[in-house]
């Protein structure tokens, strides 16, 4: 018997079932995209595939309007393609014109899991915001932030940390219970943060009016579900409704879950291209047949297989391409040996190329932090 | 049968018996006082009367060293003569030499009372700052600032929300519950705020390595206890232990509690002197006997006399003239009529010279925050 699916922001298990998920959740799926949004390859091939209250974005990227982009990250282990998938976002965004803010959830990962704030800070900046930057990140035209010091400017570090407050006021405990199972202070203060997170780009002493994008993965629904219930009944502030999307899970190598804890399950932007290369031979699941004949005879399935997926996600970022080699594959044309050999070679020329860049992010995300102070 | 006592941060019930609860709540009777401390009516008289941690407070006072008196406020009513006992403390210690650091607790009204954060601040500055300065405070020595807007400069604001953040890994659920009962998100906010509020002076950012007194109510002490056992358990400052101390409740008009809904049961800062005589004549709870008689022959009661307690805990700054009127009273000489109007006398002195004092204090507040924005 398959396991039953469990989707919640603590856990993800056994088979995700996209479109019951999509009603129990009551999202929308994602249809009628601006034109600018199918040169992104997640948001042509459908991996950001359901939203909620997207319209007012959509109309302001149509009419060249201001909007922000917010999203945060939890400095843990190293940055690998899962990550990437939301930072290519974050950059995209960027390019269409959206304010970007980026929260590092210091104060989260101390509550909840590892109390070294120093060791979280230089996480974030080198991991992080070096591959962010690297990926094409703008610092300059970006709001990035811990949650442990908001900003410079007293008048915005009071106003991000009044809303977490006072929001308190507006949540029972037991909305808090439905989210997070157990509840501690620790968890229940950084629900807050994170909600002041999602809504406070809306407040006068940041970028008031504008509506606001939150991309996430489908488990993390939950939270924005909780900032919008929060932000409808607090009357302080007029917010308008936060706006989401949802974006489908990328597998790990071996075609489950990636874990920050199992390097063999996710292969990491500094890896070098060898290691990466190992790792796809060895682990990447295979949609292929046991055999070469019954491959031959039977075909491949691209849907399971991780190298294909890999492609899918952007490796391959040429539509007609990736048709071709799902065509080939299903048709028992193209071995897994070889499909493999087509993402390592992507993967390899990738790989190249971000590190370089590193060099030249990590220079700059130095001197913008050693100018911030 | 008398009413069982009560006594917590959320409610004061029946007889207080002062020494059951030093044992108690682990508290020390307040001996040895440094000399300066006798010029003061509440030290010198026992009104306050315990303390934790307070010899580094009294050796900072007689080597002249700085240190930190940190005391809140939540707004809420008029006034009256029972605030005026904490102003008062707050008024000595800042004339001894201290930083006084003073909140208004508004995150707290606002998430347990009084959504209402305009008024609430109203009321903290032309209700109660005005009043602190008219009884002496000096505003620029003193650090006076909202919860919910800590500090104009950044890096102090950033400081003091991280801290209150941090604190919730440092403390469980079970503690919370034990000292505020039902618990909800709300309470849980106001309760890590206040512990950063008594805390947060000790920060590099603000005065470390200073040590801090909180003056405070002995129904306060369950708050005391939480901070500073949070304040061991954090690795990432080293906090010196908090020093505390506790004053007796100053009794209501009628003998009870004060209580800022019940206008017959305290004195204003602002009632006019004819209200305030009428209401001692009418509803100070009297210590005499039946009939003049009766009280010629066995006396009266000092100890549950309001009208004396009124001139105990200030009114009468002269112990001898306030002992030859406890010896009258207690012998009959002194008859109920007669000392209600002692204490009216003294009490139109002050209330006089007290409102012409506001009159400059409410222009010098208005500047002051003009000039902070």
């Amino acid at each position: 018997m398959p396991e039953k699916a469990k989707v919640t922001p603590w856990e993800v298990r056994g088979k995700v079932d996209y479109e019951k998920l999509l009603n129990e959740f009551g999202l929308q799926p994602l249809r009628f995209l601006p034109k600018a949004f199918q040169k992104h390859v997640l948001f042509r091939r459908g991996i950001v595939f359901a939203h909620r209250d997207f319209k007012q974005i959509a109309e302001a990227v149509e009419q060249k309007k201001p909007f922000v982009m917010m999203t945060g990250l939890m400095p843990s282990g190293k940055f690998h393609f899962g990550h990437k998938m939301v930072a290519e976002q974050m950059v995209f965004y960027q390019q269409l014109g959206a304010k970007v803010y980026v929260t590092v959830a210091d104060i989260e990962a101390y509550n909840s899991r590892n109390p070294d704030l120093k060791g979280l800070r230089d996480v974030a900046l080198t991991e992080y915001l070096t591959n962010y930057v690297a990926l094409g990140l703008d610092l300059k035209k970006c709001d990035f932030y811990f949650q442990s010091a908001r900003s410079a400017d007293g008048k915005k570090a009071n106003a991000y940390y009044r809303l977490a407050n006072l929001l308190a006021r507006h949540v029972t405990f037991n909305e808090f219970q439905a989210v997070y199972g157990e509840i501690t202070p620790g968890k229940m203060v950084s629900s807050l943060l994170q909600a002041s997170d999602m809504l406070h780009p809306q407040l006068p002493e940041f970028d008031s009016p504008l509506p606001v994008v939150v991309p996430v993965g489908i488990d993390q629904d939950p939270h924005v579900r909780l900032a919008r219930d929060m932000a409808q009944r607090i009357k302080e502030w007029k917010f308008l409704p936060l706006s989401s999307t949802y974006h489908r899970f990328m597998p790990g190598l071996k075609g489950d879950k990636m874990s920050s804890s199992d390097p063999t399950s996710y292969i990491a932007l500094t890896d070098t291209p060898e290691e990466a290369a190992r790792k796809v031979q060895k682990y990447a699941f295979s949609g292929g047949q046991a055999t070469i004949e019954e491959h031959r005879k039977k075909g491949g399935n691209p849907d399971i297989d991780v190298a294909f997926q890999m492609l899918r996600y952007g490796l391959e970022p040429d539509d007609q391409k990736l048709a071709k080699i799902e065509k080939d594959y299903r048709a028992g044309k193209l071995l897994t040996g070889e499909l493999k050999q087509i993402a390592i070679e992507k993967l390899t020329a990738f790989l190249k190329e971000h590190q370089k860049r590193r060099k030249s992010a990590e220079k700059m995300v130095q001197t913008f932090f050693k100018k911030e102070g």
